[in-house]
């Protein structure tokens, strides 16, 4: 008999693998907060302070060995959050026993109790919102669709991309052969789909939840037990997910140790010696250079999927809605300012100037250094009302961000300064607007290090196609999740996307409006690529799934 | 227009698509001589020796810096053959040259030159086989399937997963949000495969086209370059093969250069340089386990599979039809003896004895002491007639081998010595019967080590569950690509079941007649699962192709 999670949900499942394949504007999962009820938000807010604040976390985990945690809200909120610290053998021995009855349940039940999963997280959505604000300094308003249904569907994208990917297996087969006269040869196969081993999923303080999702469950969906290795800055987020996915496995009538929650601190981090257990045969990082790198040289045979910061570029060579395009990348550079992977970082514009052709009389010419304080009044323009843009900008998760952000004031030329935003609700929470600073072209050493703070730089070269030789340099040297080029010359636009396919760089054309650069949509944008140095893999293709399950044939004579 | 390639190969590629989901006998290339026309054999061998003894290949490759070969027929044939030898950067160069044209092509092309190029590859079928026949000792009538149509059929299924994973990526997408009022938010997007980069390939001595093809055309088909690096004992099929390829793409309208032979020697090698190359984004190998581990080892951000030794384990707990068991075991020991990947290397029976239930009046057990000298009949059965002896077993192809194989004779109970078998036709031809050796359960040093020449071991165990747990851990630790059971009792083929699904090992169940264990067909059987140190992938599945290309997105307001 069919499991009832998979009847649930197989038309959902049926779906999402038609959207992956069509990949226009499709989820099941609303970012529209009236679909969450009248007062959802003030009934969150008032749930979560009275649920998590000086809480102990409740996990049944094995192996516990004390509690840790110490998340600071960048609101000034009071947390005092303690969870469960476990030993990492007992988590992977505890994973090893649950596995093989998930592995043998198959396929369709494994993907339909993701989309349980997944459909519960949904209904949590608000309060994961929350736990992201105070963990991240994420405002609400940007926590809400990111952390909920942004992840959920990037979530349920995997589940689609593994479901596929393992159905195209079948389960047996009769192998015959013709031979004339004599009796045919013949042969039954079965084929079975096997979990490659014990996960680890690293999520980053971020975006905990978008980043860490995908591998979560493509790893879940294809069989393995997954082991979630939070940020110590944002543990929250994933304590409230894997308390939920061990309650619907258990539920399901799996083992709930097949989801487990790691945590550690920054003073005492477990991360190196976990992955490189030999029982750990996956790894999904999302997180700084550093720990992204030593993973890359230091694990072997084990299916790793990195991300890592990079350097977003924008060439400006020439814009049809030249004020369209400034209030755009001003947009692009006050979302979730300097906090978000896939904000534009470095800024090219020609000394040669930036062609407007519409929205006048007749086309113009803007002089490049009109733009830089075009560019910062536009800036000024989304800021205007306090709480707007503390809603737009969010709060500084951490002093050395802040004061990574003061000392680049003296690097360049400020076009427009970081100035401190008071909070209307949280006097304690750093909001500060981006730095908007231009430099040299040659300060590669500003522009092509990701600045890990709300600083955009303005760089001003000798022509554009100077700034696409740059760009492209940047990217394949750096690594980028993001591209982004203005310009009313088909020419330039068509050099932009050999540079963007070269570098595998995710390419957007003039912009305008409410796109937010770097962001993307799960079942549409393949968000990174894998082919330069920011991503190992790419959100999601059937790369990012189908190493984590291999085939085992059996065969004998019919 | 669509290219005159895909047109014609266009239901081809449907039908194998069909193939590997359905998994059932299909091959558009047939391994019956009768389909390659009257007299095909002896025009084919008078055309080998006309071309090839003496001859200066040709290849119109770039960077040529000398000339080099040196192979030796194991059955005395005068080579004397030399390849041009290139510089490997000239050969990356040219192969980054090549590729753009190639990745913009696109799928439907690119699969359509893939296809031509093996329906050529399969009408020069039997002058591959003299060529394999006389580098690597395998026979004419095992060379002949092995390396023409077994080697296309694996070239074809890589070709028909890489064109399958391909078009499920869009071109272009039309992203349509709806926000009430207001008006909608629009983007389109497209999205473009690209290759991964150069790829190596390399091919093994023992077969030299089907261990190297599905990388080959796996690479091929989703847009990259390969330069394809033969063992120096075994340069001629993949030479023959390269050169065909080269005229294809040429014809078609493409580089050349897109594959390329880079010949190097044994005193003076080049792999472990070429393989740490940068611009190397994709390696195939199969070979020593020496250079693979190296390989696993050493590359990072490589698309690495390795195929390596393993030790295959023969598990005989009862049958319901002995002298057939025997006659099966015995085939696989003697085709193509020890030069097989994934031939029988031990085979564990229990001191309890093997029941033997059918053809006989009733059900019997035969003692374990009269399994070896039982199997050692069934051995010289097959080796009645010297030809067909010959046939059977080929020539050994190194000195080594045969050393090997003399001193193996010292370190058991022999129960069937290696003796020497005159080839009728070529004198020189060193053939040997396989060496059936009985030793203790604790000589693991022996059993669980790849001999690497034409020698299977009998181990007597307490149980067959000893058998079933000692064939496991040789598995798990050594890895393999073939696990064979017998037994008349469920339990034990379950049991069986499960240590082939934990290891990752392909099994086969009380196989009789003429199948031989570890020999699989290309679009039904999965060689290797990628599970255990034996192979880092899979013939073929989703996780064997994906990773070769990236999807790179673009998109721009509607």
């Amino acid at each position: 008999m069919a499991h009832p999670m998979f009847v649930k949900h197989q038309d959902l499942l049926g779906s999402a693998v038609h959207a992956i394949e069509s990949r226009g504007c499709w989820s099941p999962y609303s970012d529209d907060l009236a679909d969450y009820g009248e007062n959802a938000v003030e009934a969150g807010r008032k749930a979560f302070f009275e649920a998590y604040p000086d809480a102990q976390f409740y996990l049944d985990q094995p192996g516990v060995v004390g509690r840790g945690g110490g998340e600071a809200s960048p609101y000034g909120a009071a947390l005092n959050i303690s969870y469960p610290k476990c030993s990492a053998d007992a988590l992977i021995a505890a994973a090893k026993t649950a596995m093989p009855a998930w592995a043998k349940a198959g396929p369709d039940v494994r993907a339909g109790v993701c989309a349980e999963i997944l459909e519960r997280l949904n209904r949590r959505s608000i309060e994961l919102a929350f736990a992201t604000m105070h963990t991240t300094g994420q405002s609400f308003a940007a926590a809400f669709p990111e952390a909920g249904a942004g992840a959920q569907g990037r979530g349920l994208e995997a589940v689609a991309y593994a479901w596929r990917e393992m159905k195209h297996v079948p389960y047996r087969a009769t192998w015959e052969q013709e031979r004339g006269a004599r009796a045919p040869l013949k042969l039954e196969k079965r084929y079975a789909v096997m979990p490659r081993g014990v996960a680890l999923a690293f999520s980053c303080a971020e975006t905990p939840t978008s980043s860490s999702y995908p591998g979560i469950f493509a790893s879940l969906a294809t069989g393995n037990a997954v082991i979630v290795k939070p940020h110590p800055e944002a543990i929250l987020p994933l304590a409230i997910t894997v308390a939920l996915m061990r309650q619907t496995l258990k539920e399901a009538g799996f083992d709930p140790d097949l989801v487990s929650l790691l945590v550690d601190t920054a003073a005492a981090p477990v991360a190196r010696e976990v992955a490189l257990k030999p029982d750990v045969r996956i790894i999904d990082y999302a997180g700084d250079a550093e720990f992204g790198e030593w993973l890359e040289q230091n694990v072997h045979d084990v299916l790793l999927f990195t991300e890592k910061p990079g350097v977003s570029c924008v060439v400006v060579d020439g814009a049809a809605d030249y004020v369209g395009m400034l209030d755009n990348i001003a947009l692009s550079l006050t979302a979730n300012a300097g906090q978000r992977r896939g904000a534009p970082q470095v800024v090219f514009v020609s000394r040669q100037g930036v062609r407007a052709s519409t929205h006048m009389a007749h086309a113009a010419t803007i002089p490049a250094e009109r733009f830089g304080p075009d560019l910062a009044r536009a800036i000024g323009r989304r800021l205007e009302d306090a709480a707007a843009a503390c809603e737009l900008l969010g709060a500084i998760r951490s002093p050395a961000t802040q004061a990574r952000l003061d000392a680049l004031a003296e690097a360049g030329e400020v076009m427009r300064a970081a100035e401190p935003i008071a909070h209307p609700q949280w006097p304690e929470a750093v909001v500060r607007a981006p730095l908007l600073l231009q430099v040299p072209v040659d300060a590669g050493d500003l522009w092509m290090e990701e600045s890990g703070c709300p600083a955009a730089f303005i760089v001003e070269t000798a022509t554009t196609a100077q700034s696409l030789a740059l760009a492209e340099r940047a990217m394949r040297e750096k690594g980028s999740l993001m591209f982004s080029v203005y310009s009313d010359n088909e020419n330039i636009v068509q050099l932009a996307e050999e540079a963007s396919l070269r570098t595998g760089t995710p390419l957007a054309v003039g912009l305008v409006g409410d796109f937010v650069a770097g962001r993307t949509a799960a079942f549409s944008d393949y968000r990174a690529s894998g082919a330069n140095p920011a991503a190992r893999g790419c959100l999601t293709d059937g790369g990012f799934v189908a190493g984590r399950f291999f085939v085992v044939q059996s065969y004998r004579n019919a």
